[in-house]
């Protein structure tokens, strides 16, 4: 395999230090820059301790870094940076993947509104390809610019994708009662994730509006077929945390139509992901836990029909890799004609 | 107070050392006995570390403990005991909680299928009270034999009493979507509950049917003033393990009518539990938290709508406590004549 | 028993929760005023979500909290506070327990040392009573400031007294390797803290020198009989960060003496520590486990020689309880003629 | 690379889950069987969830697995197994890797002592060869039959050895203060490993004796050139049990003779470790956790002088990976002339 010249813009939260696992023994990725002014100088194995000794990378401020000389930059930064350097790395010919939201919601009025800033590039907002490789892998491909989705929307969409592709449930009522690992937080010194706060206990967040809302909504649409703003779809999202790090479980509710009762969901589903190695449907009567994916890029899920005019979908991912750092570089391997899963067949790692 | 002298049969899971730590500072209570032919003869303190230093009593065997003599005796043993034992006990005049499941469900046959066993006493099943004291208290306070409601139960039941009552809701499509503390599962040696296995993780379990299905929907029909069976309402109920030790959390959905959409609810719910000890309605807009109620007698709430015709009730309390032996301590209270919060004003343990 | 009037300065930490905690539920305590600047004018319920429902009172202004009226007043304040308000309260009558450091220390030099900061009043230092009930109980009793004892020191002393006491053990090479749950680090917003951090996760910390070291050394001397900063007595303190809320466990190693070699140490242990209520000397070959003590007053602790010339003492104790509010309540008990006991008599929460 | 033909006997505990994950994506072996004749015919995917889809093995009943076509059998069984089956698989040209303690102590008289039954194969113990690389490569290389250590003897002696080796402490007073997560204790359902009992706690165990001290005294001594046996060595060695699933901590203290504190000591422990890939001494003043080497087959460590006469050294490492499998395959490299670090460059799972 040639080599990628891979550059990191951020890096210093969860998902960075997600990434840097994944892409330092990637057999197919040369690590060329990472950049953080604040950090800069730093050796990476001194600010990560998991990275002593497995690479000699130190952060480096931005103008040092020749990411122009890259063939992909990822952007692992808070929301909003990304769109602000993407033109001239693509002028440059470096492609990009955002793990932040920048590129993922189509209405900029959608995104000025959750993410409290006017986007910066509508434009290349209309090129950028949504990275959710199992539903849209052609574009994938192609893309200059890839949308790494959410990790929320990632569960959602996939668990209920063969539902809404085929018409079997009722679109205006779909609910997504899901919960996280505490990493999904990032890495922010705020009191309500201390381990004395977030241990031992669990709760309901973001009741009042989480801006995973918006992006599950929109791509749910695209997959119904509607278009956008169609309130004929809506899914009531409630997201829970729950301590643990790593790991997010999505229960996905959905009341069907006369022709979901009339169909075999679990051979639908196991039709529907056939041949996908990041999808793994589980035999029917099952339950996925969140430890069976941990460190894997790898999203399991179990469909019942817990009543006649029900299905439920119950769907794991590790928030950090599938549903973060693990599906951006899936999105890279398809991007520079990589296999698909290179650098990403680490088993999980249980107990 | 006039001392309630108080047996205890069984009391050697997570349920009885709860029910212990209450009753052993309760200040009307005298403990006489507690049973349990495996463990005869040992001292509680030896048994429960927490417990040394605290009592003398000694597990003994059933046919010593004189708990004829007792006016009050708890069953916290596993399903199928209080059954056999309720009318000797009766007889001698001495009134029964059960905190197992053998008075819970009206219905003989829906007993047997889902406990695996026939009915021992039919008859007295028939005047068995379902111990939920905010929505049954003047039964409870007359009762012989009372059956403490399961925890998940409770939960949902508090939280969709204010609309069921009401009819503000489509009972034809209530979902419960629970989790749970790992205390939950009972004090048995099963490799699922190991630390290794049930630590960093999140599930669902029980999809193909729980117990407390049948004990909810039973009691959500009574609510609404539904007859037993009748299909009118369902409720999908969803549980899911959580790696705490003590905590349960349900988030239950309801479709509203248009006298639901046109109802103040939270105004509806602080009408409702207006005077409720241990029922706390949070102020609009809040999501409770478990460990605010860790070691409590006490449920808190919190309703939402998110959608114009959507409610979303968030519904916390510890599993062992208000969930189980704190309610039947309160209910023990109220057929006695005691305080209603007569050893439960306990501040909850937080952090 | 007459009414205690409390006023608490701070408590906007784990330690004032925990104080508020026992106060509120006290049987001898009124609770006047509880000030901080910060969160003047917000309720305490609104705050800490565990006491909703439970008081009335609000945080205020410190000029507004008319502390002198107070009998006694603590301070759970960050180090350096009580000491600059000490004089003006004692003036007014009022006696002080600091749950700070600000009394702990005899050599004001020390002090400076390990606090960064002069102290304000040398004189109200050297009237301040050391706050160990178990070991300093006449003292306490009529004292006017009590320096509540940190929580590690608190387990060493108890630990080794018996020992240190009888001259059985090689004071130059005691070892005091600790654990303490995360809560121990206080309610600040940093990152090591954080669940994601200091979840799934040991290590040892402080190890370059730690502020309890040179409490533990001043006042095992007191107990060995030595002259302050004698070199003949040294103890190696290392503290460890444990993944639990609460807790602290102490394993202390001593080399013994020809006399401490030829004593029956577990008689000497449960002779010393004979009637003391919050003392519990576990039989011979025991090993205490944290849980047994959350939430409760109570250290438990556990002698053995494992080798015929090395004691090995085990404590375990709530950090938060015994550890610091626990004992400052105990320590208001003794100060104000209560029963030693009074409010402290919560069996702990287990599981 | 030639592939190495490898066999597991047993691997159902969590030794054997590490083993599996971490030989399914070896590039150098090919995993002909792993057996079981509790779980015979179960597909190792429907075993353990995290192997879905990984592998098409499944356990096989000992008799039909050909292990003697294997070049190296891992025995990942409960002590005593493998000594009955080791004679019969070398007759056939199979070499052995122990997991289990069966060759660890040379002692015959010491191994039934402690284990309860007596030595099947005093002959091959003889020959077996204790499997630390870092201080033991050249013979096991060459060996036929290794013993894998134990965790805790693991850090214990790459902790101790610079020490011992050059003579610089008194021998007969080292102290380690360990601590292991819960998955140390197997997958075993025993009540004091459920998660509602071990979870929030911390303990000392196996405080009247434990069987890792047998084991690292006699390779101490080996350490420090003393025979078997001789008491002027002694290791007072106490394990704590942390709510963590992963992860090993030793302290380990030592007091220094004249040459001890005439030396340099994190000079010499660079030194000691220079060009050893799995070994990681940190700077001076360090304090390693046990997550910076989660599922990662390394050791960190760092060594302090906390008084002038006192060495400290803090060593971490993955019980499951270093402390177990991952040197296991670290061996087995050695053995069959593979890079030492195939298969085992996985960088650590953080957070």
């Amino acid at each position: 395999m040639a080599m990628v010249k891979v550059g990191i813009v951020g890096g210093t939260g969860y998902t960075g230090v997600e990434l840097l696992r994944l892409l330092l023994v990637h057999p197919a990725v040369e690590l060329r820059a990472i950049t953080s002014r604040k950090e800069a100088g730093q050796a990476l194995g001194d600010f990560y301790p998991s990275l002593r000794g497995r690479t000699e990378l130190r952060f480096c401020a931005p103008e040092q870094a020749a990411l122009d000389e890259c063939d992909v930059v990822f952007f692992a930064t808070p929301h909003g940076v990304a769109m602000q350097q993407a033109r001239a790395l693509l002028d440059s010919g470096v492609r990009i993947v955002d793990l932040a939201a920048d590129f993922r919601l189509r209405d900029t009025t959608e995104f000025e509104r959750w993410y409290g800033m006017p986007h910066a590039c509508p434009d290349l907002l209309a090129e950028a390809v949504y990275g959710l490789p199992e539903l849209n892998r052609d574009a994938i491909r192609r893309a200059r610019v890839v949308a790494n989705p959410g990790c929320y929307p990632t569960t959602v969409q996939i668990g209920l994708a063969p539902l809404l592709r085929h018409g079997l449930v009722d679109c205006a009522h779909l609910i997504a009662s899901c919960a996280s690992g505490v990493s999904g937080a990032g890495r922010k010194a705020e009191l309500g994730y201390l381990y004395a706060e977030a241990s031992d206990n669990f709760k309901a967040y973001g009741v009042k509006g989480h801006r995973h809302a918006p992006e599950i909504e929109q791509e749910l649409r695209r997959l119904a077929g509607l278009a956008q703003g169609d309130p004929g779809l809506r899914c009531l999202f409630v997201p829970h945390l729950v301590p643990m790090i790593r790991g997010m479980h999505s229960s996905l509710f959905a009341r069907l139509t006369d022709s979901g009762r009339a169909t075999d969901l679990q051979a639908l589903f196991e039709g529907f992901y056939a041949g996908e190695e990041f999808v793994d449907v589980l035999p029917a009567g099952s339950a996925p836990d969140t430890r069976s994916v941990r460190g894997a890029n790898l999203l399991r899920l179990a469909v019942h029909r817990p009543q006649p005019d029900t299905a439920l979908v119950l769907v794991v991912q590790d928030n950090l890799t599938k549903g973060a750092a693990g599906q951006a570089v899936q999105n890279m391997n398809l991007m520079f004609g990589l296999p698909e899963h290179a650098g990403l067949q680490g088993i999980a790692l249980l107990p």
